[in-house]
């Protein structure tokens, strides 16, 4: 686990994947600079790896991590992700182990400790309590909880499934924090997960797919802030 | 086959893989650019992903290639490399199916029809005779004559194998272009390979691992500019 | 391309994937041998890997083809299909890169090479015309030309599909065979591509999923042949 | 985790890759066939896919696994590896995850479900505590502790690893067996690792490559027996 940044809860985490990149995807960029410094919530974006340098050089607040990277050492290796490489575009973490790019455990278990080295907080997805606790062993910083057949389908995860998915996680590694993910389609949807206890939550579709994805943003990380003070003001 | 630009012969390809990134790549491609109009040689530069929009941005006779991207079309696909951000990043072409990321018959099939749709030269490796035929069914800009046991030896294709590979590429599709690769290690090999017919060549190990790459990529651009102009000026 | 079997056409291959597998496959089995001898018409089966011996040993007629195998020479490669293996089991060939199966260009063709070397006749899929022509390069013994689109949909290729494929990857190879294959419901889309031109075809869920397979068997193995005769006796 | 069948300490594992097959590898097996009854020791065999069926109707005492299988059900899926396949041609168990067959989280999670629902022994590779413990929380009925980098040494684990990873993988879940495996040479080896306190061990190349296999899986057999009779008898 990378100790150099800690995220502060609450956050929330946006996925363009390949729906957003270039001047599309800068404009949301500082949109979501906008609103994690109006609404003091860390927001993560997950830019194409092309994206990387210029969102880092052109927002202030966001925290832009890679989509993925490889394990392996500088030298060969055409066509990779150097971890190097992504730290040095200014990345600041990278996600690993999405359903749509599935690791295998040596390979995540390697990569977990190739982000420690470079220095970048690591957020791996699981999507079985199973598979959250596997991967917990492997130490990364934040772990998604996101059952895959809720990815797209806009029906978040349940309170019960939050509750036991981050006491099972904390049980193995108290340190490692919980991103509940999928099926978050707006600003309610957000408002239910964190109320009902997560740390944070995040976004593909309920924002690519929004008439106007910046408003859905705004809204959506409005509702992290509101939910976030009722639970924990008192 | 992209008809956007045409890459004027001669040609090399400089192949950074996982070996330069941020810095100490910007500082190779500001001497490729330098050494691209000092010689009148194209240079083509496939740093990695996170590289393309700085080097883009900062160099100006350069070619910014990808290592590599998918066929996938805008919308989902984490940890993909999307054709369209390739291009919005200022990458001119795409390198695809070299040994160290081999492609599938039609995934390559679709990602060169992908690179002419958003406007990207396609550069296609290939291992054998056999393999360079098979691929100029599909109408890649160029194609890489790279027997793969020579790579990284030192050891330049020859005279016999250039001419046999170029006739070949040629008989199917005589506009693409060919690159001649592997085993360039210094000047003199380049020399070499461009005298013996040659239109192109390029390396990576020979630049990266020279104790002054910069010093090595004029050498060899250098070496280019001498054989192409001994055995063009008749 | 291996030569020491030469497949007379018409022949016919069977796909049974993942469907049928121990008892069920058996009985198919059995119904095609005995099919293949009443009408006089080759039959390809190709069972999974752990079906290959038991089929070879109680068949006479049907020629039993690996789904896949890998190029690896014998040693090291846990979980791999080892070409002498599969020989050794007694299957006379290996179906190559299928759409569920994809191949890299340089492995698919050392596979091929694998198979000629161990004595195996290979069967390589192709999704376009291209795709076709590409392969052909590589010498199997013979190549579906099957649309990746029509795959399961009950839609057979039509007369200048057929035409043009046949035409194209015989231009350049001519001992290589061409079986038509994709969207073969019943034995009158088996008549009309036989009818059209094909020396040979073949289905999965044209048998897999009809009520009674083995009727369904004999029905197609019986189409083949009165196309056959009603295209060649002239 | 299956429960059909327990399997008794002390066992071994006899994984012949790609190494053997066909009637070199049912002689093997029939070797194993003695010596598991002669020394009363479980001898696990994972021969090539197509060897499954023979092997199991010939011998009577050794445990046939596959050397791997996929999650699919029973339907489309050419080229893969069925559950229920596996089962049917008479194997008992499956290995996953081996180093040359690395699988994702997801997929391995999933396919020790499916094993446990057709009715197979898992046994899974894991080649660092780390990820030992994350695969102990899928409950396969058997874990490889198998450190990577001795495979093929001739370098067995000490007793440390042994004592630590029995320990750590018997926390999550103490019916999980543990098999001590890489860096068996010969019969001393085998005794030293049961010596140290494993229930069970193997080896590739320490037989595939012996100047008479045979010998020296009869030598290894016998050295379970004896240092398991001399750690359990007081």
């Amino acid at each position: 686990m990378y100790k150099g940044i800690k995220i502060k809860p609450p956050f929330f985490e946006i996925g363009p994947k390949a729906f957003f990149f270039g001047e599309r995807m800068l404009k949301l960029a500082k949109a979501a600079d906008i609103a994690s410094q109006k609404y003091d919530v860390r927001i993560i974006l997950t830019p194409q790896y092309t994206d990387i340098y210029r969102l880092a050089q052109e927002t202030e607040h966001v925290l832009i991590f890679a989509q993925h990277m490889d394990s392996l050492p500088v030298g060969r290796g055409l066509g990779s992700v150097l971890p190097e490489a992504v730290k040095a575009a200014g990345a600041v973490g990278v996600m690993l182990n999405h359903v749509e790019k599935p690791m295998s455990i040596a390979e995540l278990n390697k990569t977990i400790k190739r982000a420690d080295e470079v220095g970048l907080v690591s957020i791996v997805c699981a999507d079985t309590i199973e598979e959250a606790m596997a991967i917990a062993h492997f130490s990364p910083n934040i772990i998604v909880a996101e059952p895959t057949q809720l990815i797209g389908t806009g029906q978040p995860s349940d309170e019960k499934y939050i509750r036991e998915t981050t006491a099972a996680i904390k049980k193995i590694n108290p340190e490692i924090q919980v991103l509940q993910g999928a099926g978050i389609s707006n600003g309610q949807d957000v408002y239910n997960v964190i109320k009902a206890g997560a740390d944070a939550t995040g976004t593909t579709s309920g924002i690519m797919k929004a008439p106007d994805p910046e408003a859905m943003l705004d809204e959506m990380i409005h509702a992290v802030r509101t939910a976030w003070d009722e639970v924990h003001k008192h």
